[in-house]
């Protein structure tokens, strides 16, 4: 028998301010940072996964994650294995820590790292990669891997049950399909907000030969900057070319109508959080406001229950899941299959730093096992740190290529592990100050009499 | 010219699963505790407040509230007090911060912690309790303390100051008013679903004894046993006695509506939490289903943008407002303001340990500067832990009346404190271990195979 001995949590950032990579409206200074876990057994064996925050608060993420090691410290490794639905439930439901939340927050990315984690271990164990191993369930297996509480509104045991019975039928063929034409990916890279005309212009242009068939644009931050490279982006991608645009947040429901219809001309393929990620009437209004714009929000979705109010209330029409925002691979799935049941194509939220090596596994179970094939379905992919993971994403003719490697793309080289440590890694050593400095210098420009926090490095924030 | 030097945040835990005190149907065995902040200047000045939890967790809490320091440590205090409006928007803004949330969770509640210590230290600066240094200020001096963000489809900039020009007339006569009369108090004291009937019994006839005119049961465990305990508290008061009733989101849509039918023959007076705090839509639905049974939620609300959807779909008939759920005071400032616009009485969530002394700071400024006379207002009382603040709350005849000592009511006695610090403190040093291996035996029942968590001190989670 093997048992869990040990949940090591490590805070790595990279420092992605200096050069204003993924820069948006609401994001203004993002250094992407992994509060980054690996379950740990008596034996050699172990499951890594991370928590995607942008800087600031990844030593709280991390204190987090920590802070679950009672539920599996000392547990049978494989017993916990072998019903990771029950080891979610047990995770969701702490009737402490649940207070903390409830389903949203840090402590539910926290629940999400250990559940990512111990089903990369699973897959490790299983010799496959993370979405065979979940593709290989049966419908009734895979159901019981999710919570139903407060989603049979929407959502009945038998309708979920359906669409997993469906999804099971030709899926050796869906699994030959994915692995001779992968998953079609869009780009991000050329359009941040920091970016100068001429480097957008530039990007665009490499994204188009590179054979992406959409791109994506941040806007929010000035209307006029916003309307000069849209405009710059239809004119380079040509017309009918998928545009999409990204606020990002920034806007209220009014504001919201009003910049996006300003935007129309360009004829932008989705616009992306136009306000905030929990506002689901909001995004109702602004959807019936804007079309025939697409709306898609969820990288911040916090829950399964936010993300069932959207579909029931008619918020969206692209559903945008993200790896590490909810409680794992478990969570994800209830969500899956919520938009099945709605009939909203899932394309899933990427970039950050190991978002497009996890998520990517998502979009796979949800093309082989769930959605099935869905020409609407297309995976977000930012050209940032791939090097640093044990097995970066494989992108082919625009398309992510399903991983023949084991786990679930979380683990990184653990040179780069050491390097980004922070604050004492040498990365850090010499450029903590400056960048900690920078902080709400550069915080929302729209935040009215806010002057710059004291020059502290954010290590100093952590110490009670 | 004096700056702020330190953010010091204890862990302070009463063991009071050791009673079920304060258990209900999804918080089983809680622990009542506090993230307890001082914030500490260069003079003897000093500003207090917590965050409310249930235990485990409560380490990560008090990390989150010490990430905040750098905001504050070296900045000058007169300035930061002088517009706590713009405090309130750097933290709630900070571009690295914000990601964690947005607007909910662990982060929301550590930027609470902090905004109402320094509320607590501008009262005593002005030697005043904080309803009154609140309700002293004008109309455009409590506009500029809310974050309008994401509120204006519901409420307008003008609507917000005209609802707030309306609540400066007759201030005086109502602020006299108070201290003559009190706000009404409800006693959730004999209601905890872990006492037996005796003491069910016994408890229901001294709050009555007591002047208390409503009283509130926990239900949703088990059905049989919620029938038995809504009759005998129905004999107990007599017909027409307003007896509420608390699911602490056990139940599903139509679970919620089946349960309170069952109920109905007893008349309860409002059903709380009948379901997820995060369903809008499920709540508005719940409504509809039993009615003329009043739907309350709220103490679980994540931010304005939740109770403005809550208003907005007609989902609840009474908002429950904590203090310590949101981003502090200015944050409830902005959802009085909702509830005023829509018409919906504010009855804050109390309880739990400090809740009672610090929640009644809003519900004195809604009486006196916000929605003004409302005879549907009524604050919920626990008679628990009040001991161990250096101003416990005044009930008399079933009311809350207004202290008159400086500051917000947060400030515990040091020996408290010292007593009760987790894990070394003497009430813990012995009796941890218990409590902490009892933790998930006690976790949620419905949760499906979740055996026991390792009988490891949650403290030990702690450390990363």
């Amino acid at each position: 028998m093997s048992i869990f001995t040990a949940l090591d949590v490590q805070d790595v950032r990279f420092p992605t301010s200096r050069d204003l990579d993924g820069s948006d409206a609401m994001n203004t200074d993002p250094d992407y940072s992994a509060a980054y876990l690996t379950v740990r057994t008596d034996t050699p064996d172990e499951g890594t996964a991370l928590v995607f925050t942008i800087g600031r608060g990844n030593d709280v993420q991390s204190a987090a994650i920590a802070a679950l090691a009672p539920h599996l410290v000392g547990r049978d490794v494989e017993e916990v294995l072998a019903d990771l639905g029950g080891m979610y439930r047990e995770l969701t439901h702490d009737s402490q820590l649940r207070w903390l939340g409830p389903d949203k927050g840090v402590m539910t990315m926290a629940i999400g790292a250990v559940v990512n984690a111990l089903w990369d271990l699973r897959a490790r164990r299983e010799g496959r990669p993370l979405w065979l191993t979940l593709a290989s369930l049966g419908p009734e297996e895979l159901l019981d891997l999710v919570d139903l509480r407060y989603l049979e509104d929407a959502l009945t045991r038998e309708e979920a049950l359906e669409i997993l019975r469906r999804g099971a039928e030709g899926k050796e063929e869906r699994i030959a399909a994915l692995r001779e034409h992968g998953v079609p990916a869009y780009t991000t890279t050329p359009g941040w907000l920091g970016y100068s005309d001429e480097k957008l212009t530039r990007l665009l242009g490499e994204a188009r030969d590179e054979g992406f068939e959409m791109v994506k644009l941040k806007v929010g931050a000035d209307p006029a900057d916003d309307e000069r490279r849209m405009r710059i982006a239809r004119e380079v991608m040509g017309p009918g070319f998928p545009i999409a645009i990204d606020a990002n947040q920034r806007w209220g429901t009014a504001e919201a109508i009003e910049a996006i219809r300003a935007l129309a001309p360009y004829e932008p393929y989705w616009v992306e959080e136009p306000t905030s990620p929990d506002d689901i009437l909001a995004h109702a209004a602004i959807r019936q406001g804007v079309s025939p714009v697409r709306v898609a929000t969820g990288e911040q979705g916090a829950s399964r229950v936010l993300f069932k109010q959207l579909l029931q209330a008619g918020s969206i029409d692209v559903l945008q899941a993200d790896a590490t925002r909810v409680a794992g691979i478990n969570e994800n799935l209830a969500i899956l299959l919520l938009a099945a049941k709605f009939d909203i194509p899932v394309c899933p939220h990427a970039g950050g730093v190991g978002l497009c090596e996890m998520v990517q596994h998502v979009a796979f179970l949800d093309a082989v096992a769930v959605g099935g094939e869905d020409q609407r379905r297309r995976i977000e992919f930012v050209d940032h740190l791939h090097e640093h993971f044990e097995v970066p994403v494989r992108i082919e003719n625009g398309a992510y290529m399903p991983p023949e490697e084991v786990g679930g793309g979380a683990r990184m080289h653990a040179a780069s592990v050491q390097d980004h440590l922070f604050p004492d890694g040498p990365v850090w050593a010499e450029g903590a100050e400056g960048v900690a400095s920078a902080s709400s210098d550069l915080s929302d420009p729209s935040a009215a009499g806010t002057p710059g926090a004291a020059p502290v490095a954010p290590s100093a924030a952590v110490a009670p």
